[in-house]
């Protein structure tokens, strides 16, 4: 479904060429001092046009529609909504036809039995990320002074990133990337076990994020093949500092008093300029399919300040959560 | 918190060392055969006793407390409670004040304002993933013809599982591993974005099992080092059969066809017959701690079932969502 | 907060003087013939400016902002957008200080500490009904052959209605008023037991439509005074048809095959002309409060779409969650 | 289903002739002292025995299977579980072919398919209530120094009750009443517009409890022939306190400082020893049926416990939400 969270919910809603797209934030305090300039920065940082990025013009301009009054959060819903508009709906006309290996177009049409709005990628379009971060800067103000920090540190497994992007634009080709997200200073005992981990809030929303085939935290899959003499972080002082944080900031769910790490692996555009087989629904026999206008070789760039929303909209839940239910006097 | 699942929901309780944990199965329809008996099979799967595991005998018996009735679910909550037995609280005694490495003594002992049950790590413990156990076999039931098979393809980063266990054993420490979980049979559309893709429900739950640090599906983290020609899978037929699996048999967030593979990275068990350094809560200081009692050498072992039943339970409930939202007329 | 259901949901936002109003409407499949028109005739049933209504010209047209492609929905979020216009925020200002009797204007002042948006109630406002409409006019084409049909039956008590609101206008007062709703075709077997029976459900909804003081299904309050030989209804065939209707067409919470009848109670327009103490927030004393500018002489001429409304948008719920427990094989 | 709340969430299960019946409460903070002995009290208040209830013996021991630890709450689920015993299943087993006129056999028959625990209501038994009466006894604690108070004030329309029942029993029939509950010290601002104002929570649990027919909070009913300027209640002073309580302690779905008061209405047992006539599935036509075995002449009697626990379960969610969204500094 469309909803995440459980005080601090959003709802999300929009596909990439129709009216908009938009975010309903809901539980959010009032009192919380909040502009529409407020979002320029993270978006910002999400914007196309950077080298390696679709040169699509997205406004991206966001409109408050409720929950704001003079200037701040009033405690009712928050709607952020993006009109669309500069949309070349030409361009994916033919692509009901012939679906684009590694998007949804195939397995949209077929869940949804033709219905989906397939311009675009639709509901599935990256560009309903835009909501995430426009939800992600309202959740970075509740959680301060907790600061959360994502990069790109590795794209098509090099980290001179630049040149690697330049390469691929060249052959018409894409890029995976590796982003790494450090987290500091959420305070001790964040998280809600059994089903609310904080791993499984934050890997939950994740997986939401168009294009990220992986999670790991702290040690992550290099734990599979460690001893539990070199994994085991050792406790130091009261405040749960460790001496190594194998660990990534988290333990039996709950944030620990580290730094919380994760790193997320995203997979290259599918969107690429090189010829492609694929299955063609109206012939019904293989095609040759040259995907046309805009697109980006290494959505990985983008990828940094949407995944630093993610992290923030689960730790805002997390943070309330844990206000609810505070020890007994 | 301690429920999952939009239809098909699990409500998880218990303590390693009060009077029992259970599991309380909401949404299952009625008229499904189910006994006591057809637990055993997958909790003796998860079982202590082999080679590398906690030779502490759970019985780990199930008792159908409601919801089934001449052999068959009646449409009410499924309750199955496991009785705790045969447990030696003294063996803990000591973790409150000289909290284990690695382990959630210290964090749950501060969050919970030290009100946690502590014994045997309390709600924290893996006792806990029998409840998951008994729900995955109520959910392998409902999504048949759907077939799950997880196994331990490497401990300690090695494939001699069995040596490099012993090998563990005999010194006192602990291995990780890695575990494979592969999927066939699933129709077509599974999963409910824009936050509820089917990486999204299982990442979720994995995150859940104790001891999990990472999770990746299909090509994984490898991803972030291909290029998108190389990446994306090409569709062969209607049937959305695609010739490589990069996107590990799901795209845009639905099941697309093929089969389903993720790997999930299980850290070395945390109770390790070494010493180790640790704060001590008493004393104000670094101590040394020699964890005493049963643990297991390497977890990993008892997890592939454990990792099943989640894969079962996220189905189970995504299933149910796609029955419920069928295309108009 | 502000969402409702579990697989057909509903996420209001919006204040009375603000940007705009509307309802995200989640778990809608895909399909369902949909374009604007089709809210027009219900939200006109909802206008403003028939007698006894107040003379605000609202335009209340919607718009299909997503989850709408080529006059169908897609199966994404349908998020349905009012603009506002035509607001005199004016006349509002002075109610900060001196909160109307009956209105959320003192309380929301102290639960949102000054920061909700007072002009018009704000979120509180009976304006946000609009949104609640249009989700009913999805819901009524999802439940269909279901049909609603909500009557106001008595205003002041009296069933001369639209005297008894011409004798109110004339005196600056206003009335409440007796809403009955009856549904037909509802199958056998909707509702969901325990916590979701078919009643709890429309209370539920009814009880966020302000001014709703009461609900009464079948014999209702009535049946506190009868006996059991009165009061059973006797079956007569296997259709579940019953000689008599006290049960108002729900047993044990299901639906059992007869008409569904229930009533509310609408509490009188608190917004009247006639002079009204109140303690003011400024002077800290009791002071006189005259309320300016439009007003209902009896809102519950407006209520009965609304009432169908969030009947539908109840049973469109309970019909997607009974076809998500359908009996195994 | 049979989950409700937001943070104090429960989760009930058991039939009423099965192995148990029991709760899990969620979102119990830590720290809070609990013993079995605890629930005593509430449970022989519901008990049967008393003049018009059941003579059915029921023990009610509750026994706490989780989240307590040395006398008070962990934070982690608490489960509370009664055994069930004495009970004479003989008694119901012509009910599957002769359904009780009033009962929910039929319905339960039809919407399962058959695989319903008939036996004594089963899952939609008066039985389950014993969670909920366990549930409000954590609840009450939470939220103190807040008092609940509901009484019966009428049954069969009449004040001289007990005389009342005494002459229902008499001839085999069976009396419906009305409480009344009464809460003080409510904290004003709590409750969550749009969609979970007082009102709604209290009327979706009360609805849960068998035989409810109608709910009316302050005016009630009565509302509907008011006139605004009888009906507004005059704010006195800062405190919110009103010189007369129509609102009946809410306004705008929040508490306003005043007494909260709402009543339901109770219909009559189903269960009467008077011969009616329902449709026999067995033979398929009308068939004369004698109620045999044990029943309460007067149900009512054992409700005002349970409308003490429903109010203090909305209560303690609703502090929780308001305690999780407090005004940003």
């Amino acid at each position: 479904m469309n909803s995440f969270g459980r005080i601090f919910r959003v709802h999300i809603f929009g596909e990439s060429h129709g009216n908009g797209i938009g975010i309903t934030i809901d539980g959010c305090p009032p009192g919380l001092p909040l502009i529409e300039e407020d979002f320029l920065a993270d978006l910002g940082r999400r914007k196309a046009g950077a080298k390696g990025t679709t040169p699509r013009k997205e406004d991206d301009l966001p409109e408050l529609v409720s929950g704001c009054f003079k200037g701040h959060t009033t405690g009712a819903p928050l709607t952020v909504l993006f009109r669309n508009n500069n949309t070349k709906s030409g361009d994916y006309d033919n692509l009901v036809k012939t679906p684009r290996p590694g998007h949804s177009d195939f397995v949209a049409w077929k869940r949804y039995a033709g219905f989906n709005d397939h311009r675009g990628g639709g509901h599935f379009s990256g560009r309903l990320t835009l909501g995430l971060v426009a939800a992600g800067v309202v959740a970075k103000k509740l959680i301060n002074p907790v600061a959360i920090n994502a990069t790109l540190i590795k794209a098509g497994g090099r980290e001179d990133i630049e040149q690697a992007v330049i390469e691929a634009l060249e052959v018409g080709d894409s890029l995976g990337g590796l982003v790494e997200c450090k987290t500091n200073n959420i305070p001790l005992g964040w998280g809600e076990p059994f089903f609310d981990p904080i791993e499984s809030v934050i890997a939950h929303l994740a997986f939401a994020v168009p294009a990220i085939k992986g999670i790991e935290f702290g040690s992550g899959f290099s734990a599979a093949s460690m001893k539990g003499s070199q994994h085991n972080d050792p406790i130091l002082d009261e405040s749960g500092k460790t001496a190594t944080n194998n660990a990534g900031g988290i333990t039996g769910g709950l944030s620990n008093g580290n730094e919380m790490i994760f790193k997320v692996a995203v997979k290259p555009t599918s969107s690429i300029s090189i010829a492609q087989k694929t299955f063609s629904i109206e012939s019904n026999k293989l095609e040759t399919l040259e995907v046309k206008g805009r697109h980006d070789a290494c959505i990985a760039l983008r990828v940094p300040v949407v995944i630093e929303a993610i992290t923030a909209i689960a730790l805002a839940d997390l943070k309330a959560l844990k206000t609810a239910s505070l020890p007994w006097q």
